[in-house]
């Protein structure tokens, strides 16, 4: 397994036994999702903006308007870190102090660039590809225009680790002997009917794509 | 409808028409989760950490282990940004360009503050109260070993911002005819069936909190 080099800024300080910063663990993560929340700093005032992605590698490629405070910022290479939260259930314990909840959560570090040309098509791709599978070539294809009016940025991840919990709650010894009800409430996210444009063309088939969620 | 003052640092920018400033609508998008990311900067370094949270009035609660280095550092009075988003479908354009998703996300600006006393436990029920009304009162109270271990930050927020899509797509009037499905793909969480822990005292019926989310 590689790992991300380990130092200050991504080691797990509390509770480090979840924490993990090798890629395979980090990638899986990262591939569960496409919306990952970016923090960035500008004049020291922190910003947090919910955001999709795309992995490719060890870059993540993001894409918004080229007049977004959030792509005018990015693109000055100032450092960001982007997570992933996958939240997996409440734990809850006899204790009101070791109640907990399951999760997987990815923290990325490194600096974001502009891309052009082929590279920004493949990173709207990768983007496209990652929330929707098959939906990039279903899609009518980018105009120039449309490309002039989107800023493709590539995250080279410096560093990067995991944190990852599961399974039951852990009470104090003496606490499990009290009748109160004590285990792990899942949760996850699902996807409902799909709801047509009420403009759809007459006779337009569900997408594949869209389908292929069900499976 | 009372405002949060809006300036350069919560105006949405992108799409301002999805923007909005409201207490109502705000506080709505924080009651229906219990997850935030929150952001903060260490000598110009972003972090991003998934946490928890509660909200009473217009103030943000928040806990962590002492030792925690998001505890130990928010506490300077550095500011933060909170951000809360609900995914709530994917939405097909026929074109790549106009692909979007559904979504409701907050963003909060201000400083965290160390609570003690009366309002420490306090804080830590509004939180507990929020991710699962009613399980305060049926757990094990704090013992003041684990108050110790705890650390319960009050955020006040001095500005905030909402940002909001519903809806179909909307593509452009040419791409209307083509063949190629669009519509809204929606998406919520769920919650999974109860799993009790294996060391469950015998005869411990399942916590009323829990058979609630049910309803």
């Amino acid at each position: 397994m590689e790992n991300y080099p380990i130092d200050k800024r991504n080691k797990v300080v509390r509770i480090p036994k979840r924490g993990a910063y090798d890629k395979e663990t980090i990638n899986a993560i990262l591939d569960a999702s496409f919306l990952c929340h970016l923090g960035f700093s500008v004049n020291g005032q922190p910003y947090v903006i919910p955001t999709s992605y795309g992995r490719k590698g060890d870059s993540i490629y993001l894409h918004g308007a080229s007049t977004s405070r959030m792509m005018v910022n990015l693109d000055e290479g100032i450092p960001v870190c982007l997570t992933v939260t996958h939240f997996d259930g409440l734990v809850l314990a006899r204790s009101a102090f070791h109640h907990s909840m399951n999760y997987r959560s990815a923290v990325v570090f490194g600096t974001a660039k502009k891309v052009e040309g082929e590279e920004k098509m493949e990173g709207l791709k990768i983007i496209s590809e990652q929330i929707l599978e098959g939906r990039w070539d279903e899609s009518r294809a980018p105009k120039p225009i449309e490309m002039k009016a989107t800023t493709v940025l590539r995250l080279d991840i410096d560093q990067a680790s995991a944190k990852i919990r599961t399974g039951p709650p852990g009470d104090d010894k003496e606490d499990y002997e009290l009748d109160i009800w004590a285990g792990v409430v899942p949760a996850k996210m699902v996807w409902g009917e799909p709801e047509a444009d009420p403009l759809l063309k007459e006779g337009v088939d569900l997408a594949n794509s869209v389908k292929r969620l069900d499976e």
